[in-house]
């Protein structure tokens, strides 16, 4: 049997999305590519809410996170905020392209909005924060912060690889200039693909850009306007037949639809923590939230982190460690991808069974209160 | 019926990888992950026959082509060869990050090694060159540049994307310092991987050039150490798998037998053209050789690029047109991928059924000079 994926991506995939993958290679330059990216394109365009360009990279969300911030950055000031591992990987990205100004926060604490704007006075015209931090399972305010990005004249670049498709982004209505989507996240899709959305105002600035040959957007544009529509590259053509089952799966199951769902399975996970006595990660405000796609909990005394994930492992269920200076200080359970209800509370079931080997005994807390949220969702949020 | 893939790439696939491909997903950062990875890198080690370190990105050949050149590239003098499309690209990339110094020729004449001397003399420390040119259907001398690099000190970056696997292409014997091998060519993989070699002259280079973010050799090389082989960012899972099982059919077929495999099958097709009294497009000198990998061909009068290609493709079978401003001039044949003698004679007989519709007959004379190698070849090349 294979194991149960239950971290923050890789996800697991339905059938149909894999069975897609083992189609023979076509050519890239023809007209059953393009019709296959055309249509990928549209449902994403759904998807991120938006009227915008939306392009599609082979490549990772680092390398999706990396084409926004190159092509929007050449030397000038770039507001990066930072409260988790993939906030600093956006520093990282805009040190080697501008000047960082960075508002740092210890990793799962909340944003604060008047610290960014302070920061927004200084005149810089760019502005980078991941919407929903994997690292720590915080959703940060991305609707504020785009706003007051807008009221200071500066562009809003968006890491939305774990939030984009799972819970509401609607991008054109925050005015998000440029969002970032992955392929192996809430869309379902195996890894290596990476969707990138950029507005009118983003275009205003990439023109004078010098981004990676391999990342520059504008290329991506000339070739999406060809009369048979191309990526600059050789595209990773099984991953866009995948994607594009995918992305007809969710458009089956409907947006709003898949959106309920990601917060019926995270509020069960996060029921269930609460119930056996562990403690949720994040240390939130008020206008910060929990992750929808991904729970991050205190490690508990009496168990170290091998301990717990290879017990985990031993019963067929994989979840993630911390990253960074968190290693060892907590655990994610992501709840993305091809699953059900039944894969909700194995995990929950799995983790417990563990715990109390480690004397940790939580009498099926958990799983009971995860199956109430499960079961009761739909009066509580009608 | 799938139509038969005779480009340049992407090639067609044997069902073993494309069944891998529809494996459940893996966590990347896990054992499973990292013998997959590992046992690719040891194969390709013996395909590029080098004790270099060698990487796989996820990314095109493009990726590959811009990591080797923007680590070792800062600023600095590029010698860039160019004759064809390829080439172009390498110093388009180089252009990015050094001052480039052009070696140029018209698309598809040969490279003069007097010309490379000259431009060395200059004290350039850092040759480009495309190994096989794809657009041109010629193989450049990279074993005489190489030796060229070597004696001015300078590092030697080849593009060996449609060469290595396919042709013989000894790295360390001939000092690469920088080689790449894209997946979708000769080792019959699908688009989306690229493996790049790098010796320990290239890593003195490496350490202080700012490469973009994802492409940065140094990440790759930190996670390539780590106790469980990793990939600093998630990897192109599927690409992986199929890369392996590729590899491992690699492995049993055995790499010289490949390799005469290719050459084989390239002759085939010259001779067939030949016979056909067409021309064969590149403009040879005495150290430059026709490609085995893809075999370019001048368009004959009495028949328009698309009359051609539709033509084909109307009967199955998927050829490629001229790039840049070869297009309409020039056609291709790839001879690259899970394909056996039966799809070089299907591709000749179908190539001179069109050509005879349109008044060019060739009384079937391409096909069976194409049969006459095939069948004869071991005699001919024991």
């Amino acid at each position: 049997m294979n194991p149960l994926l239950m971290i923050p991506g890789p996800v697991t995939l339905h059938q149909r999305v894999l069975s897609a993958m083992a189609k023979p290679m076509i050519n890239h330059r023809s007209k059953e590519f393009a019709e296959i990216y055309d249509e990928c394109v549209s449902i994403l365009k759904d998807v991120f809410r938006t009227k915008n360009d939306v392009f599609i990279l082979s490549g990772s969300g680092t390398a999706g996170m990396e084409a926004a911030v190159s092509n929007v950055v050449d030397g000038n000031d770039v507001l990066t905020i930072v409260n988790g591992k993939f906030g600093e990987r956006f520093k990282e990205i805009a040190d080697l392209y501008g000047n960082t100004i960075p508002v740092e926060y210890r990793w799962g604490n909340s944003i604060e909005l008047e610290d960014v704007e302070v920061a927004l006075e200084s005149g810089t015209k760019v502005v980078t924060m991941v919407h929903n931090e994997t690292s720590t399972g915080i959703l940060n305010p991305a609707k504020e912060v785009a706003a007051l990005a807008r009221k200071y004249d500066a562009l809003f670049v968006m890491d939305g690889i774990t939030s984009i498709g799972g819970m509401d982004v609607p991008i054109d209505k925050w005015g998000v200039d440029i969002a970032i989507a992955g392929s192996q996240k809430c869309m379902a899709a195996p890894p290596g693909l990476v969707a990138v959305s950029v507005s009118e105002r983003a275009w205003e600035h990439i023109k004078d850009a010098r981004a990676p040959y391999y990342l520059d957007l504008k290329e991506y544009k000339k070739y999406a306007n060809k009369e048979v529509t191309q990526t600059p590259y050789t595209p990773a053509i099984p991953l866009f037949f995948a994607l594009h089952e995918a992305l007809r799966m969710l458009r089956e199951e409907g947006i709003q639809e898949i959106i309920n769902r990601h917060r019926r399975y995270a509020e069960a996970v996060r029921n269930a923590i609460r119930s056996m006595r562990l403690e949720l990660f994040p240390c939130l405000n008020d206008i910060s939230e929990y992750s929808n796609t991904v729970t991050a909990v205190n490690m508990p005394e009496g168990i170290t982190d091998k301990q717990l994930r290879d017990g985990v492992k031993g019963k067929g269920v994989i979840i993630a460690g911390g990253q960074g200076y968190l290693a060892g200080k907590i655990f994610r359970i992501g709840n993305m991808g091809a699953i059900s209800e039944k894969e909700i509370l194995i995990t929950i079931r799995v983790l417990e069974s563990v715990l109390a080997e480690h004397g940790l005994e939580t009498k099926g807390m958990g799983a009971t209160a995860a199956e109430q949220i499960l079961k009761s969702w739909s009066y509580l949020h009608p």
